[in-house]
């Protein structure tokens, strides 16, 4: 079923698409991996402009049903294939977007269809279990072949979850309980304590806070929402807590021209850390824990160094906080190691890291400390999905066997060195290209011209994403390689001669 | 595919399972339905205690990877059918509660199975798209097919969600926008609302607040848990909200026979409500909204009547309050008609309507003025997941085609009948059954018989979950018929002769 699927979209694509080439050849790339050819397009395709007739037409009808004021356009997920998203009028077009980076290794992977097609795995997806209270047989090994083989230093502890929100929730309540068990000395509450807490009152729901950055986003439910801080429209109107936020370090890139300065601007950002949580102390809402981008991603691609994670986690250490670091978007592989925070090169990098989207599922690991001292605390109905996990093993085989982490350091690479080639030819219009592994940003003039080259890309075949102020931020799956970074570099290329 | 393994389990079913016939014949059904009886197993089955052997060395191994405090066993969803689970060491229940009541149809429902194995539907479990940016062509009809036929008394607008708490997260979110633009009298924020909301700080963030019920469950992400006031374990150590709790009736059962103290009873609370209202109001934190459950779930199945549900309602509209009802556990059919305020009676019940569980997929419903004035006020990544739809068409289809909802009507009076003839045989014992289709519960003596009567019931092959203080709670799937319930009362009556 999976493979007649796939062999009629192969004789498609061939039929269709064997006229496409790459436009111009200033940077077609000598080998384009075979295994990869064999299940993708070979090139954007359009047909309309985007959004087209037939996406007008879907967006008008879902227009009755919800808000579609961020709808792009709608997609024929069938006919999408690798790094290529097809729409519903026919476009094909590369995606160094994909799904706000949700999309691990491209579309429809002939290892993720055979995952679907295969009997066994049927009972995962058609009854989803109360994974808390009645497990399938083989959920212990399939976290152990999914989630805690990829489990960062010093953890072997996971919770899952259904989305990046209510992972980054369930690791705020696990710090808060940790925090106040530690306070008590036990982990026996009062009398006060159980009464207090059923009317939201201290001392049972205490006056502890979280420390966050200023352009940081860690999810868009109430808890989460008070420490996101990376554009108004998230958090107007909703009522929030009284926690404090710390500037989170405006470096100069490239990183290694600006060492003297950035670090000036970490240190001043680590000084204000420090003097938050004493504050915050004072004023009785102590600082149970830090959470952390290890690059910010919706707030604009912001950077730090390692050795400002390194002061800053031990900062958490020397008050007693936790640390927490949030790697819904910078995990999953596109820095080019598995998590981001293994570029500082740590073997205590965290007690908890939270994750999702190129994982599939959403949950957060922990040190054993900061497990939950007793059942129900950390809970709900689902607590994920078992069939996420299915693909999540597939994925992580396909990530070693395809040894994909090494080809987002080389795209990556590649991806960079034309960005930086691309600033210096277009200095007015471009500054601050800036990433790891294939996760890059650059900054535009302005926010206008940002929206138009995006907007101008898409009509050319490449879906780009916006974050921050003016930055372009890239985000192709982990199969993203060098041809299609080629291919990418072209088109933007031609799109940045127009705006110039 | 699909087909054969439904077939191989038939077989093996008949083999392993023509000796069982129910235990006595006090409540032997007449007429057990023969479509049903095809796919799903004749009894309970039971090999080992629970957990048997292999439970607890699974439960062993997860440990060493997370709590597992709240484990009761580990399955054999593939061998599970109908109402009927089957454990990891072969002992197949009667299920009553059924994953904390979110399996709508049964285990493994041939209508499901055949869902999966449609090659048309495999895009949508492969690729999980960014819904709110790049829904997939069919989302407005599948939307249309399962989502809104289905859709509360004056509501034709919807909003996917991944889970509960998401959900009723979003739709208090919807709330405090709604309500800062009406007492704007326009959407347009000002300066200070821009900037201070950056720092969770008033006006931005405004100091408005949610009433919700003692007793009352909504979730457990942070804005959902200042609203949950069913358990301490819940809400212990989560720094909250200062939010308006007001009392939720302590009626009589059964209702028709205590009329005028159960009256008094509500009009003390609603009068508690405006009270509240007006308070909150002068301390500065104006009620945006009022969140209930139609009958308090978690909370130990507590109801209200009609009556009071059509006064709260106008309390809210007077106080320019939005009206939300939280269907997340009783919604999907098992009180009898599709959503529980439908036995209200009421043309407008509500301003916003949340669900999840039976529904498979998270969300809310709500009026036109409710959808929130700009995209990306409510968004997130996923949105919800577009392949939980495809199953709700069907299971929609299930309910419609098999008169499912008529059904639970039947089953929910034997059931309710039943536990009152089991009441006045064991008055000591059990008190205040009550209930709405097969929506029903018991009040036990105390905490630690309520304990081991489900721990006596789940060894004799029936599952069952408790709730409040000292209360069974029945939620078996919808397709739980009269033979299925005099089953369930055999072997309570048994387990009730040995508390006695």
């Amino acid at each position: 079923m999976a493979s007649s699927l796939l062999s009629r979209q192969l004789v498609l694509s061939l039929q269709q698409n064997l006229r496409l080439t790459a436009p111009g050849c200033r940077y077609v790339s000598k080998a384009a991996a075979k295994t990869q050819m064999e299940f993708e397009y070979d090139g954007p395709s359009m047909k309309t402009e985007v959004p087209g007739p037939r996406s007008k037409e879907l967006t008008k009808q879902l227009g009755e049903m919800q808000n579609v004021g961020a709808i792009n356009f709608f997609c024929n997920y069938e006919e999408s294939r690798g790094n290529y998203l097809v729409d519903v009028d026919g476009n094909r077009m590369l995606d160094v977007y994909t799904q706000i980076s949700s999309i691990p290794i491209g579309y429809n992977h002939p290892s993720l269809i055979k995952v679907m097609s295969n009997p066994n795995n049927m009972s995962a997806f058609v009854n989803r279990p109360a994974l808390g209270i009645m497990p399938p047989e083989n959920f212990p090994e399939k976290l152990a072949e999914s989630l805690l083989s990829v489990a960062p230093s010093g953890m072997s502890r996971v919770q899952t979850m259904a989305c990046g929100s209510c992972s980054n929730e369930n690791a705020y309540k696990a710090m808060f309980i940790w925090y106040r068990n530690k306070e008590r000395g036990h982990n026996i509450p009062s009398d006060e304590d159980m009464s207090s807490c059923m009317i939201n009152q201290s001392p049972g729901c205490p006056d502890l806070s979280i420390l966050s950055f200023m352009g940081g986003f860690h999810g868009r439910t109430m808890g989460c929402l008070a420490t996101t801080h990376s554009k108004a429209i998230h958090k107007l109107d909703v009522p929030s807590f009284d926690w404090p936020i710390a500037p989170f370090p405006k470096l100069k890139y490239p990183l290694e021209e600006f060492k003297r300065e950035n670090a000036q601007e970490e240190a001043r950002c680590l000084e204000e850390v420090e003097d938050l949580i004493v504050q915050w102390r004072q004023k009785g809402r102590p600082v149970a824990g830090i959470v952390i981008e290890p690059i910010q991603a919706e707030g604009g691609d912001n950077h730090a160094t390692p050795d400002f994670f390194k002061k800053l986690r031990n900062i958490a250490r020397k008050h007693g906080s936790a640390f927490h670091v949030d790697e819904v978007q910078t995990g999953g592989g596109a820095t080019g190691k598995f998590w981001a925070h293994e570029h500082w090169g740590m073997d205590d990098p965290a007690d908890i890291v939270s994750f999702s989207k190129k994982m599939l599922t959403g949950g957060f690991y922990h040190k054993d400390e900061l497990q939950a001292d007793k059942a129900y605390r950390i809970f709900n109905t689902w607590m994920g999905d078992p069939s996420k996990n299915l693909f999540l093993a597939e994925v992580l085989n396909v990530i070693r066997r395809e040894n994909l982490l090494e080809e987002v350091t080389r795209s990556g690479k590649t991806l960079l060195q034309g960005l930086y080639q691309l600033q210096d030819q277009y200095p007015n219009l471009l500054s601050s290209a800036r990433g790891q592994g294939t996760f890059c940003a650059i900054d535009i003039r302005d926010d206008a011209t940002r929206n138009s080259i995006i907007l101008k890309a898409r009509d050319k075949g490449v879906l780009l994403g916006g974050c921050g102020d003016r930055s372009i931020r890239f985000r192709p799956a982990l199969v993203f390689k060098e041809y299609h970074v080629h291919m990418f570099l072209n088109v933007f290329s031609d799109v940045l001669a127009e705006h110039n």
